[in-house]
């Protein structure tokens, strides 16, 4: 699912009008967060991106922090604004901080360009200091909330991200790497896998979020050993010789 | 090494007066950063803590960023002016944002009273939105650097530590989960290891960083199968077998 509409350039500053009115009584100064929401469906790792409204430019979901708002409760509103999705395990994975980041001259023209001519529009041109946020969803179970600002909302294969504004890419690419060790020891994958599954189905996931495949016999040994996962009955379909075992994720209590 | 000093209200005040006209100008609002420093030596583990001037309060050290100043960088710097330790390495673990962390009763009136009747002293109260890094360091060779506000420095083992003013405790706590986790793979022992070390030396340091005891059979084979060592020669001491071998950490290029 995705969405995608443009606004005419007079209902964007309205609503930017609207926004900044309040923004800086509402949010925190100086403070960000973004989200790197992977998506993994019939075996490939995608990454939810959003357009801003009327440039041909994407970003990471990403929002600002209420002044009275816990930074954790923050990334989960987003979370829910952008995608409608609540209940998701969200690990905090890093805080984006150079002085650059907000310096990009197409960062600087994009804002510019939106926003220029509103009252308190330097409120978006203040270096952020940004939270990073991770989750990884089964995408087809997202439902794009259209935003202000973003006018259209896509996944995108994991190899195939373009330049992003900001220090975006170089955010998923941290993502990913805490991600691929966070897999044998956090319950990220928990959201997807459903209660069970096979081997299979499991191999198939690790092989999209480190984009490689593994030898089953190998990629069996080594989940195996970590003692995370739990061996139910076999699963029959007719053949019994040939009907794989199920697995459960053992929780920790 | 330690320094333990006091300082009269009026001297405190008048330090606090000069940061305070200035910090609004040369810092970020609402974003700081804590440290949490691991001492290693004679086989203990002790984490490092200041006490807020004419107070019986202990914290972390801490520091602001400046407004032109990357994330990392202000770490480093923070890092330096409370220990003099330079070329260290630091890791970011944790980004520590709920509201409630600046509010707790007795850090308002701890500030009340050191700072309560200077101008812009509401710098201090704001809620500051906390970057955490932490590093492992051999405590003899940290040079206390008396810093302002803080009278006293120490180093306390880490099952020793007292309640500490905000959520210090916690951050301690989620640094040591990270320490653990990281000891494998990357090279936050590197500083404190020397070039080369007997596997008997590292156990020492595993097993203060876990606070248990390893089986020295165990340790050997679970270090040795993370393939981050390399094995040198024997170190000779006359009795050639007994001669433990030494080993090195192998740096990825």
């Amino acid at each position: 699912m995705s969405y995608q509409k443009d606004i005419g350039d007079n209902e964007l500053k309205e609503g930017l009008k609207d926004f900044l009115e309040t923004a800086p009584e509402i949010y925190l100064s100086g403070v960000s967060v973004d989200t790197v929401i992977f998506g993994f469906h019939n075996d490939k790792l995608k990454v939810l991106l959003l357009r801003f409204a009327n440039t041909p430019y994407f970003v990471l979901p990403g929002g600002y922090i209420g002044k009275d708002e816990d930074l954790d409760v923050a990334a989960l509103r987003v979370l829910q604004e952008r995608t409608g999705l609540k209940n998701i395990y969200l690990e905090q994975f890093y805080t984006s901080g150079t002085r650059k980041r907000s310096e990009e001259k197409i960062v600087k023209e994009t804002l510019q360009k939106i926003a220029g001519s509103i009252p308190h529009s330097n409120w978006f041109e203040q270096r952020f200091v940004s939270v990073c946020y991770y989750a990884l969803v089964d995408d087809t179970q997202v439902n794009p909330q259209p935003v202000p600002f973003f006018t259209e909302f896509k996944w995108v294969e994991i190899r195939r991200v373009p330049k992003l504004l900001f220090d975006h890419n170089s955010i998923i690419n941290k993502a990913l790497t805490r991600l691929r060790s966070d897999l044998n020891e956090k319950p990220v994958g928990f959201n997807l896998m459903g209660d069970t599954f096979t081997m299979a189905q499991l191999q198939k996931l690790y092989e999209a979020v480190y984009q490689k495949e593994f030898v089953r016999t190998n990629f069996q040994r080594k989940i195996l050993s970590l003692n995370v996962l739990e061996r139910l009955e076999k699963k029959y379909n007719g053949k019994a010789h040939k009907a794989p075992y199920l697995y459960r994720f053992i929780k920790s209590s």
